[in-house]
């Protein structure tokens, strides 16, 4: 019934091909950023079929070196791209076939794009995590740089933007920081779920000819296989687990960016953005915006966007394969790139703001002594409601008579309480007070020593870690799946 | 305290410039897109400067040419981008004062990017709208032509993928093509909201030199101004709309590519989709996959998440224009494209679409008519609850004895319920069944045409409002870019 | 092969009832808030049944008291649900069949809970729709009085969250408003949606008896009838579209309730809230927190999740009424609680707040009127980019000498440009600042005036409609499915 | 200025207390939840601060039982709540102050609601990851024992919903099963952070009173303590990862219900749901639908949209407590309830669905073994590409002649390649077929039994940790509240 065209019903032309559903089903404008791994999947590959005896030595050796010549081609940005190279696996395999002939047709024996395309997109993103990781822990690295440098800063500490106590400077950094460790931490999980080998299961059976996965993971360097061909193929949980990495990751990121933004203004003045990390008005000649703070708490929205998306993607999709899956590669470059670019500023901004101490000091006011205020005749023995609630009394008493807290007379507190006396204005230091927060985790010196202390010994763990993701060209022998986590340290400090 | 480089603690080395600060701050990777709206906007612009006495008529004549020649080599690609053109904004008016002097300085008087950028997204927005419009009932003719022809097809109708009763073909297809003209409908309400003009906003206050903002409206060809100038610099609601639109679109099209992804396979074998929208495998040779189907279901993902992303950037955004507003360009960027090819796409595929109709024939079953059958009860003076129960019997029976349910006898029946006479039989014809289903809105021959008729009629509203949009570019000289109208056959068709 | 209790494998025992299935299944706990429409949609359905020859006039009146009387026992709070009542429908028709007999069992007939549920969500939106209208505006007049009598109050105006131009307090009121009447508009178009009638739609098929439709959509004065009986069963655009008009007109009070939290810091000391709507602490004496806003902002995740979670609900979901579906009411319910609360407060808080004159006064700086310095050269003719950097260059020499700007001798500035005389002077009143920004949407005095008296036009008109919803209860024989949209008046502005 | 209500300005009534805003505010209709958590927590406090010499041991005592009573009073049901009772600290704090008098004052002492609140729920959800883990082991075993038992079921696997190859049924069974291992492994690492002590942590400053953290911790049982006061009183990191952590989980069910959705539609006819699991129409006899899955397949959505929610909340957010975070406890609450009757409501569908097994059997059709004839011919040395078009070229001969692929004569496939020979018959054979997939990971018998002792290694692990979390209520007085450990019966069964 169909006209030659195809077509039947109304509509715009459609022939054989339709131009606009080619470039929909085509993914080597992004994909093409796999050409290195998916060479170095092929090379693993191409030794497994030797082991397999389905190819001889000497044509394993005519595809490999075919392989590095694609290789080569790509890294000098000679490689040319066909019109129907529709995504990177067909790209490559057709270049090596140009360059070795029929042999290359052998390559792809017991293979499908299903369990290539994953093995590839898990090689990428396992690098990708530790170039993450590092950049993570340079970030990490200055704060704690900076926080030991201004450790005798003191300042507002806010809770609901309202003025609640006296704090380190540090204590703040080191707020910050403390959730950047939880994002390496979790990272480094996730990777450990990427770093698992799903080549040799085909399209959805797994693989009849004999291949041998172990070596397949040993040239690849994963640390373990995966146990199941059907859900190998169109399992998505490393991606949709990075995804939700970044998109927590970021909401820190948009939370210390928010304090820093609200820090800059004229009405705070605490902190100032280096001129690099600033932008000015094409209106107003005063101006000089944050616009570096308030980027990166904007791509926590984007970030989001992409994990929100792939987990609509996937749900309710039937087993194995769907093209549905293909839009998982977009969404991991896409905020990688983001997620580089953050961390990268971010260090920047860090590691240039520059601090007034002398406007920190002077928002320090006596009633975020209204607390230790209460702790004082605490001390005394009253109960800690009654406590609070004279100290609440002093502070409306100041208010009523228009003078600071610390203003009020010996004679007005006693009114209150007749625990109140001379040693009460040991409370109205802020030196004084914040040094009372010594229990683990507080403001005082020691504690922020001590926080400190944690990261620099936390930070050694991390980096070897990441390093020995890198490393991963090396075809080791080794085997192990299971990582150290670095948390190990913080652990420690609990017992 | 900082040193040359600005740099005061750790972290990788900054100087005065951060390159990856600068690509991270600059949109002219993307804003481009805006080139023609951007000297559209600023051919108003000079106009309202002349009007307010602010340039002269040679100075605005000057500045007019100048601009055109930019869009000239816009539209040639002749047009040089410079390392310091963060945006298109910036680019344009670089250009201009190359081309004309000193006097391009004179352009952006009492204008802030704030209130041109939002206003370059506005027009291009507006025009693309219209585009997504005529693409949008492109599809639905299609779909509605494809139910008239194929009106008399009867197939199963399911309700949780059950079998429950006979339906026309035709009945389903509109069932989606009813979905679609609610997308029709919001799209227009989105435009009606995209279609005001806030140039003339500054960047915050307002515009203190006198412009006549109803001059840039009529020059712009916009239905209103805004109310406020901090409102229109910094809301998105146009944006967060349209993305949303877009998201409902895509969550209808999902289900039309899952009925379609569900009649295609072996074990359905409703329909077979056309070579033009199908892939093989790399592995299996006997493959045919609804990969056109598949891409179109996932993408219902990719496009919610540009929501929820825009959403979470906006939401505690502190009044007026803040950086983290720049998200919005590439979300409605990529949205827009994915839409245009979505529903191209998804027109392909129904506009070529094979049904079987044997096959859906032989899908029908006895069982389908259990309801029916309790209807019969029901004419019979047999309350619906009572009717309902005795059907169920006879289906359980039909069960037991291992029959159809129409070859239970009539001696069978009447055990059931003395009710059922000879008459009966005439239950068993799915034609008679589905014509019974004669209301508005029900399955049966006259009200699947006057459904037709309904789309038939609306379909000429749509296209005048489209149409009133797109004139707006008639008095400026401007011509509108690459958009095929509504072919005459289609405005003739409907006739 | 099933054992008796039907549990085949491992796992918890399984009889032939799973009490955690069934209260998975049951939605009574939730869908009884709809008892009133659903006795109202019965009402409806059993006065076309007796038109349609399926009851007598006796019948009907039998079944309209019986219904009566359900409701009545609702009303009081004396119906008593049974344990098998597993959602509203089942309930009501059960205790009807109790209060009347087996005449219940004829009001079911050709109607499906699929029809059924979605009739009266339908009816308890569009009621729910009128009082969220009702609060909306009364939020909206509450915010126009309030600018109408604070109208010469100026204080900063921010981008980047840094001090930008000076503004009118009520002009930043407005900005406010201006979005929500947007929020209004939408709600409006949203509830033309809602107000369809699904009824009479069947399970799937449609209606086989005769049930005249358009005597139910009188009955029950919808504004139009569903076009498509599979469509009328399962589309939720509606509720998707409520639920993402909630999320946007949370973004926007999430966006002015940030702004009350800074203008409401000690740094920023422009606002207080009344005590009605702050909380204390647990720990701080002299804290007064603003939970009110911080409750409203928080918000805007949870509706716009509820949003999330039904749109990923809905994707690729098969044809037709599917059990997931379900998921609706809880949403939407959950949601207008919260838009209920969240518009009471916000009201409550605008109302109340107090605001602190000097302090907004003081705030002001002359810094901020560089870009009015700028424009004193534009007007002496000079072109806008060169007095923007001359007037950058007079704020780097104040910076310099350590002065405000407007200290600066004439003599320093005719250092930068020749253009300056006696009359700059004039520049440095924040009062004639305002007032050049007279362009329609601008801060000066007129305009805000304009502003305001374009919401007092607009307020009419939606009261109206809403109005006309609300009377619903009244059969009127309209049958004007087109509403006026109020925006005209907007529109109307720009002729 | 305000008049007595505190009401400047239109808008409703505002008097001293707006009862909207009081349950707008309060918490304590769910955060009741916590009862016992916070009793336990309270308890653990008392002791720190009797060592810290803030109480004296007959205080302490005091409190202790004063707890213990107050606690008894919830699990009887006798507790009675106050109208000021707006969350469960306040209420358990003035319920102790009526048992015990003043000294309960001092309870509170150093210690903050912001940090009591957050040791509540981690308390509360550390308990709450062990009954999850438990319930999704009990699913994932019976999902194991049903593969073990069904093992030489064979039926069609599917890729992009067309048939591709032969599998085993269990291998479809354990593809699932292995996505849920990761969700187990997940769940602990969420555990793992959840289970770390903010007490101590105050307001935001720390802790000033001395009060000893490792205490607390070794008290409560928790893995480690917080690093920093402020950032221990305000991440929500645990609750994020929490809701994701379902999200997945979700995702995963929500594709095994698809699965069987469409394996037991008539079309397909593998599956049979319990009628436990299934539900009737209220309008078609006949029906039987399988409402169990497409609610699991639903939920997916509401979970996830509760992951969002509090993303968003989170966005952007300033340091430390701000009410904001209130929004945490009812997602928590709600997505436990959820996968708590999804994860049984799917044990419960798998233990007792039956298979069709003829259905099955019937559904292997010969070209779904078109992969393996080519793998016959790259067996006799023709490379794959070759042995793949080849292959191809057959499946077109067959369905251009009209016959099954494995009725072409030898001729016939001979003239496509004369590598053909006698032994071609020996690929028409599905038992064949499958054992060929015998590498790690595919369909072989030999595989799937490797998976299945994959299995049963692993459930030994999570149990012993799970237990580990469990038997952390051991050194307190506590009793762990109505949760089943695994029964004897799956311990043994695994060996």
């Amino acid at each position: 019934m169909a006209s030659e065209s195809g077509k039947l019903w109304g509509g715009r032309f459609v022939g054989a091909v339709d131009p606009i559903m080619e470039k929909f089903n085509s993914s080597i404008a992004y994909d093409r950023h796999l050409w290195e791994v998916d060479v170095q999947g092929s090379k693993a590959y191409s030794r497994g079929l030797e082991k397999a005896g389905l190819l001889t030595k000497a044509e394993m050796d005519q595809i490999l070196r075919g392989l590095d010549k694609v290789a080569e081609e790509w890294a000098q940005g000679t490689f040319k791209l066909n019109p129907n190279d529709e995504d990177i696996h067909t790209a490559n395999e057709r270049r090596l076939k140009e360059l070795i002939g029929e042999t290359a047709g052998k390559l792809h024996t017991g293979r499908s794009r299903n369990d290539q395309v994953v093995t590839d997109l898990r090689l990428w993103m396992r690098q990708n995590c530790s170039k993450l990781s590092a950049l993570l822990w340079e970030l990490i690295r200055t704060m704690v740089d900076r926080a030991e440098a201004e450790r005798d800063v003191l300042f507002p500490g806010y809770t609901h933007l309202q003025r609640a106590q006296p704090i380190r400077w540090s204590h703040w950094i080191l707020s910050h920081a403390v959730a950047l460790t939880r994002d390496s931490e979790r990272l480094l999980e996730v990777q450990k779920r990427v770093n698992v080998l799903p080549l040799g299961s085909g399209a959805i059976a797994g693989n009849p000819l004999g291949v041998d996965r172990e070596l397949l993971r040993a040239e690849l360097n994963f640390g373990a296989i995966t146990l199941n061909s059907m859900d190998a193929t169109s399992e998505r949980d490393f991606v949709a687990e990075f995804l939700f990495w970044a998109s927590l990751c970021m909401t820190h990121l948009s939370r210390m960016a928010e304090d820093l933004i609200l820090y800059g203004t004229k009405e705070f003045s605490f902190v100032q953005l280096s001129d690099a990390y600033s932008t000015g008005s094409s209106l107003m000649p005063q101006k000089k915006n944050p616009d570096s703070l308030e980027l990166i708490r904007s791509k926590a929205g984007r970030v989001f966007g992409r994990c929100a998306g792939l987990l609509m993607t996937l749900k309710g999709l039937p087993s194995t394969y769907n093209k549905d899956l293909q839009e998982d590669k977009e969404a991991v470059f896409e905020v990688s790139d983001t997620m580089s670019a953050v961390l990268q500023v971010a260090t920047g901004v860090i590691s240039t703001l520059q601090i007034h101490r002398d406007n920190m000091a002077r928002a320090l006011s006596p009633d975020m002594l209204a607390t230790d205020l209460a702790y004082y005749l605490v001390r005394k023995g009253m109960p800690f409601r009654q406590a609070h609630e004279a100290s609440g009394k002093a502070v409306f008493m100041a208010e009523t008579k228009g003078v600071a807290l610390n203003q009020l007379s010996l004679k007005d507190l006693q009114t209150i309480s007749p625990l109140f006396s001379g040693d009460v204005s040991r409370v109205w230091d802020y030196g004084h007070s914040v040094e009372q927060y010594a229990a683990l985790g507080g403001t005082a010196r020691s504690s922020v020593d001590w926080q400190i202390g944690q990261f620099l010994e936390a930070t050694c763990v991390p980096w070897l870690v990441a390093r020995s993701f890198f490393s991963e060209a090396s075809n080791t022998t080794s085997s192990s799946p299971s990582l150290t986590l670095p948390s190990a340290s913080f652990v420690t400090s609990s017992n």
